[in-house]
């Protein structure tokens, strides 16, 4: 192993994870801004405990009052003016309901000088919801939409219909107020009005889409439910402003710093990869085996998720995957690595947050009578990478913002 | 379709097939090269006429006498003080031989101050061969070494040392003279030693490795063949200089500067691209999804041979993968467009020589009643990008450097 270049994609990794932490994310979003009138604060999703923490550390009595909605034994313990609630996930419960109508109420009678600091989170379509039918016959109607095969976007078309706060309605709730929107996304590309069902962007689709959807999987629905779809979700929204942090890109963006600090210079190639998790680490190191000897020190970077084909029944994740499949790449490249980890700090069903492989990985492993071909086969990462110390491990890191894989070049003549 | 990026893939196609054409290959490896005392050349391989040819052009009497050896049907008419051989590829036969041997007889009594032109091109290892066993011998050899499954470079290990010219031996004999070497690779990474089994290039391995091979396989050979095996090839050339040109970097070189005037910010990713097709086109999507909206015109070049997935009975090459699979990742996008071609000219078993797509294509397919992940499925992208208008055909080049694909993003503020 080349153990400065391990060294460095350490240190990556660990920059990298603390950047996008919940609670690095609210403070960066909340530096430099300011509040004319009251300020409310309103945390919906799994990591709504630490984005409110962060907020009272960052803007401690300056908010008034505040609500949290999170998921069962996420509160970590009670923060002063702000009330807790733990909730169902990823069936909403009772609690959902409760936790978001203490929201609601907090932020209606509001003037336009008020802030409502909205920080949302994976998990919030679950954990903040006010159904406008009986909660059994949203079940229902869910249950006939993903029975009928309609995909996603159909989904939540027909679901922001039969809520009080989803698909921008929680905004328009809180006018004339300001909503100062900070999303920790977890969906490749940030799609706004996916996240949590976007209750502060407003919907595109329209009562139009609604009725066809309907009519196309002829949906069983109550008269007081079919209402509902004819009644127009917010098109535009004039009171919201959103900074979309701990994002992927953030990932990337502060792996970029990372690698320039240490003296590579960062290419980022894409923060929104999809493509098999090894296919992805041939691809990254083709691209390195194309600029080893170029003399400078290169680090390219990839987020996303990658997919892992499934062809045996060894231990691995994604990110070893791709790491452990770069390894033939850049075999004999001594200065050459590829390593990817998952931003929660667990890459598939193992104790790793990802993988790392170098120049000399493939030559440790036939040491071993091993072969990168046959351990993917055997989707056997994890126990190959373990025997050539190529294993990352973080531990659990409280946030989940997808992956990233770097792929470092470090110039000859630094050696 | 979106016509101007169209155009654009057109242009370069029509740019990159140019510069790689044996014949601009060598007046570009012959420019600014000086003689000092006799020139002899010697061309070996299915281009071998096209170089010929084209060093005939830019040198015309300057070369004293030439010996040309290609394969049946591919001498195209006369070249004045040359005598042209045709011979049998990929099997080797009698007119290989005597083609080979008119080469020495060429080659033999020089001076330091002469030069050999040596233009090389793939298919050369059958076609330029002189046996040190008997030709029977030598096959069955051959059919051993394949039936017991040794992997290229063992093959080319015990082959070279059979044959008097290949593994360095052919610049060996060629002593004292200089040797030019112009190579059109056709091979990722461009092996020296593999392309033609390197007559001019050093051989790496040694007797020790030709005997291990031989026990590992308990390879059946005469007395003289063992004897051979212990016969050391040339470990350094001195008087070899090799240009390769026309290779798949050339082609890749070629497509930047293409994309270059036509206002495009070339990415060079790759020359080395050898992952599955259509994660490819996935990768290439993901690129363009994350810079589409930065405001730059930018060209990600990546270069090589991808392998195709069979999945089904359709029909289409791994280049129509690459840009059929790149539609879902960009669709929507309407300043971004995928292509990717062989630079033979043929993709597949099909008359096309790639695929185009662009953020238009997925729609356009829909509105046929076709999904990219079917059409993939089925391995149909011919089928699917005739509908779309998405085949690039250039009719066969008379040249085989592999493939390059281009993900093009034009500026937004250009449209």
């Amino acid at each position: 192993m080349n153990q400065e270049l391990r060294n460095h994609a350490d240190q990556i990794v660990r920059e990298v994870i603390a950047a996008v932490q919940p609670d690095a994310a609210v403070k960066r979003a909340l530096e430099g801004m300011d509040f004319p009138g009251r300020v409310l604060l309103v945390a919906a999703g799994k990591a709504a405990w630490q984005m409110a923490k962060a907020a009272d550390d960052c803007l401690g009595s300056r908010i008034e009052s505040g609500v949290v909605v999170t998921k069962y034994n996420h509160v970590m313990g009670p923060i002063a003016r702000f009330t807790c609630f733990e909730a169902g996930h990823p069936v909403p419960d009772e609690n959902s309901f409760r936790g978001t109508q203490a929201a609601l109420d907090l932020v209606s009678g509001l003037t336009e000088k008020d802030t409502v600091l909205f920080l949302l989170s994976g998990g919030g379509s679950a954990l903040f919801e006010k159904p406008l039918v009986p909660a059994e016959e949203l079940q229902d109607i869910t249950g006939q939409l993903l029975a009928c095969g309609a995909d996603i976007v159909e989904i939540n078309t027909i679901r922001k219909r039969l809520s009080a706060v989803k698909g921008g309605r929680f905004a328009r709730l809180c006018r004339p107020a300001r909503v100062e929107a900070v999303v920790l996304s977890d969906i490749l590309g940030d799609p706004l009005d996916m996240i949590a069902s976007g209750p502060a962007c407003p919907d595109t689709a329209t009562a139009e889409d609604a009725r066809r959807i309907q009519k196309k999987y002829s949906l069983r629905m109550s008269e007081a439910a079919l209402k509902l779809l004819d009644t127009e979700t917010p098109k535009s929204l004039d009171n919201v402003h959103t900074q979309i942090n701990g994002s992927v890109r953030e990932l990337c963006r502060a792996a970029a710093g990372a690698c320039r600090r240490l003296g590579y210079e960062p290419v980022l190639l894409t923060d929104q990869l999809c493509c098999q998790a090894r296919e992805a680490g041939s691809f990254l190191a083709s691209i390195l085996r194309t600029h080893a000897h170029e003399g400078k020190s290169l680090a390219f970077i990839a987020g996303g998720e990658t997919v892992v084909k499934l062809t045996g029944h060894g231990l691995g994740g994604r990110n070893q995957e791709i790491a452990l499949a770069a390894a033939s790449g850049i075999s004999g490249i001594f200065n050459a690595a590829v390593f990817s980890v998952g931003s929660d700090g667990t890459d598939g069903p193992t104790d790793a947050a990802g993988g790392y492989s170098d120049g000399a990985t493939c030559r440790e492993l036939a040491e071993s009578g091993l072969s990168v071909d046959a351990v993917l086969q055997d989707n056997d990462a994890y126990h190959a990478l373990k025997k050539t110390g190529g294993l990352i491990m973080t531990g659990p890191t409280g946030t989940n913002v997808n992956d990233v894989a770097v792929a470092l070049l470090k110039s000859e003549t630094a050696f």
